[in-house]
């Protein structure tokens, strides 16, 4: 562990580095891998299935009949703790719904939000070790509530060409239109392009290994968006004396067993809580499964100690952390200032775990910094906000010569004349109703 | 103008296509500087300005006098027009401000989502003909709401190494932090990488030529964002019969003049409305100054019909138009089926004229049908939203086993034990409490 004193803030940008790496042989397997999906379909994805997963598919879509025997198959235990984190997740997302918000902003120009959903959107789960059937939850759930009609997942089967159960399960308990046992690159080209399986999708979210994420990136290219880019996961926690160093070693450790390239960093005032959290790790890490794997991350990790809390928080928003763990006497303090994170975690009872899993937020957070910038995955990535305007003849009467003004300035005359010809039209039909009034009909005329 | 009648909907990807660029070679130009100026800072942004603008700029940095005095160049006329549009686009964009939402998913577990201000963000107006201070309208006023602390604008100089005053004057107007002289690829790169004269932001925002364009989408490799990927700027209109042609011409028109490659449509279910418009736009393409360009852009237009408002709604949702006018009978048929448009603009007194520059909607859409997944700017688009939870004893109690069940079976061993180890402690806690119980002060045993 890299043990920091009391930086100064210049050296910041320096040790809050996060190791980049090059993309560019991946990129030419990705492009290669892209152009045969885009003109061969699945007959690509199919090949490039036997290739990197070691299973020959013949249908890519999974049935009904494998989607039901899963229910199974996945635990009762299991499924019940399923259906909580679900409803949770439910009840945030659901509670992210946002109205129309109309306004006339000058008599008789009425403008209007409102948020429509992505019609078809594209989840990515990657398959490997661990099956990760809580991305499923984090992904599925808020596209269901925004309303997306169509609901793609792609995951990579197994050497038997099957998918985990409780993937299955998870997707289809939340509204997942279409399920198919496609993995890394060919998968995002599959959503990209579509095949004569796949229908082609207009954004795609989901996390996945570097293939993946530059798959996802060059993806863009082709009208598709996506989520965010993605990153290392990382963990940055701030702890003082009030901390009980058992829960800080053990939030750390949580993150480094995410993979070798983990970013884990602890900022504290106290020196002496400092020392107990490392003297911790070293001790949770040694009964830890995953043991090699945390090692690696831990001994990039950072414990760095500093005077005051407001440097602190400058720190943690130059980093801007993907997960922020505050447990601090001055809680009040970090929650008003801290201007960079994905989510934030707020005293000894709140693990990131929590959060990752079952508290009701997203898991699908912005790392490498990009929380300066992006907001993590919710119930809006889901829907795009369109605008409408309606002008009454009062109305165009009130704006018009400004607009006409303004384009005249801009030297745009056609966008002047839509409005002149509109005016002028007015102007005739109130003179017409001046020059040739109506016979008045009333009791002074009998 | 091509005229196409009652077309079958297996060929509207084809018609509907927009004409696709080649940008390798511009991606090479655009590294090359990219590079220059990462390395050399300001001595490469002028050059380039030297370069491209054939002018050399000693202080990139706009000076406050530069500022006073452009305010006395423009017109109080046009001051008043700029007034007007800035108080409704305030007024329209303050009204999309959202509160911090919380919930309590579970009891103990308190989750809220908060947005706060990107605190660095950059705009980039072009130069060249038309001075689009309305851009910097629509870019600063919302960036302003938001609470951004840094606001930077880069725009162009001219032979002169001056900037539109109007420019100038709407920039220090919507509190605009920071004014630069720079224009192009340099301007993208610059703040990207920051010089020694301009900090980097975190997201770019603003149109642009093809360079610009290819600029932003290189920067965002850098780790900055940007508002949308751009393309030429494109208007459908459905019309009836209830449409007035001479308006809906010059709607046509009024987007026409922007580019050559500019996408204009019209589709309709009135073969009466069709001829109309076709004449009318003969006639007033005769008298624009930019008649050459608007032929252009007309020469590719598309005025379609269709047989019934379904159709119509289906393909209008397959192309995903930047600007959709609607004037039709069946109006509110066409609001609640929309799916895919940046701005919608309702009958015949609302041309789209209004939404570029006062009714008080943004005019930064997406273009190229990315409508179908992205927002045009909005006030969220200079926010990010940050997600929080805060977990009692009780709340941990209450979901952690789903949370140690769930780790458990995605294989993530420490994600499992840093709920364990809190459990366990209150467990203790609790047991202690009844082992060693208080002695019971009371009545009883007196």
């Amino acid at each position: 562990m890299n043990k920091i004193y009391n930086p100064k803030p210049e050296t910041w940008r320096d040790f809050l580095k996060r190791p980049t790496k090059t993309i560019a042989d991946i990129e030419a397997t990705v492009k290669e891998i892209f152009s045969e999906v885009k003109t061969k379909g699945d007959e690509a994805v199919t090949k490039y299935t036997q290739l990197f997963d070691g299973v020959s598919i013949e249908e890519l879509l999974v049935c009904e009949e494998e989607i039901n025997s899963a229910k199974n198959e996945v635990s009762e235990e299991l499924k019940d703790a399923i259906n909580l984190a679900k409803g949770n997740i439910e009840k945030f997302h659901s509670a992210q719904k946002t109205e129309r918000i109309t306004i006339e902003t000058t008599e008789g120009v009425s403008c209007w939000q409102e948020k429509r959903p992505i019609q078809k959107v594209g989840l990515y789960i990657p398959g490997g070790s661990a099956p990760l059937f809580s991305t499923v939850l984090m992904l599925a759930i808020p596209a269901n509530i925004a309303g997306c009609n169509e609901i793609v997942l792609c995951t990579p089967p197994d050497k038997n060409g099957s998918i985990n159960p409780a993937i299955l399960y998870t997707a289809k308990l939340c509204g997942v239109t279409k399920i198919f046992k496609i993995g890394g690159i060919q998968a995002i080209a599959a959503m990209t392009f579509g095949t004569e399986s796949v229908a082609p999708v207009y954004k795609i979210f989901g996390p996945g290994n570097q293939f993946v994420t530059v798959a996802k990136q060059i993806a863009t290219k082709y009208g598709v968006a996506i989520d965010m880019p993605a990153g290392p996961s990382e963990l940055l926690v701030f702890a003082d004396e009030t901390a009980n160093p058992s829960f800080v070693a053990s939030d750390l450790l949580s993150q480094a067993e995410h993979g070798a390239d983990s970013q884990v960093i602890l900022v504290t005032t106290s020196e002496k809580l400092l020392n107990s959290v490392e003297k911790e790790i070293e001790k949770q890490l040694q009964v830890l499964p995953r043991k090699l794997t945390a090692e690696q991350a831990i001994d990039n990790s950072k414990l760095i100690l500093v005077e005051t809390v407001s440097e602190a928080i400058d720190l943690i928003n130059e980093y801007g952390p993907e997960h922020f763990i505050v447990v601090s006497k001055d809680e009040d303090f970090f929650l008003k200032n801290i201007q960079n994170a994905g989510s934030v975690f707020i005293g000894n009872y709140t693990p990131e775990s929590a959060g990752d899993y079952a508290s009701g937020t997203n898991h699908t957070l912005p790392t490498n910094g990009y929380a300066k910038q992006y907001s993590g995955v919710n119930l809006d990535s889901f829907m795009k906000s369109m605008t409408f305007q309606k002008i009454s003849e009062k109305g165009i009467q009130n704006i018009g010569k400004a607009i006409e003004i303004m384009a005249e300035a801009e030297g745009l005359q056609a966008h002047k004349n839509a409005v002149t010809l509109r005016l002028k039209s007015l102007e005739k039909m109130s003179g017409r109703a001046q020059c040739h009034p109506e016979p008045v009909k009333g009791r002074d005329l009998n």
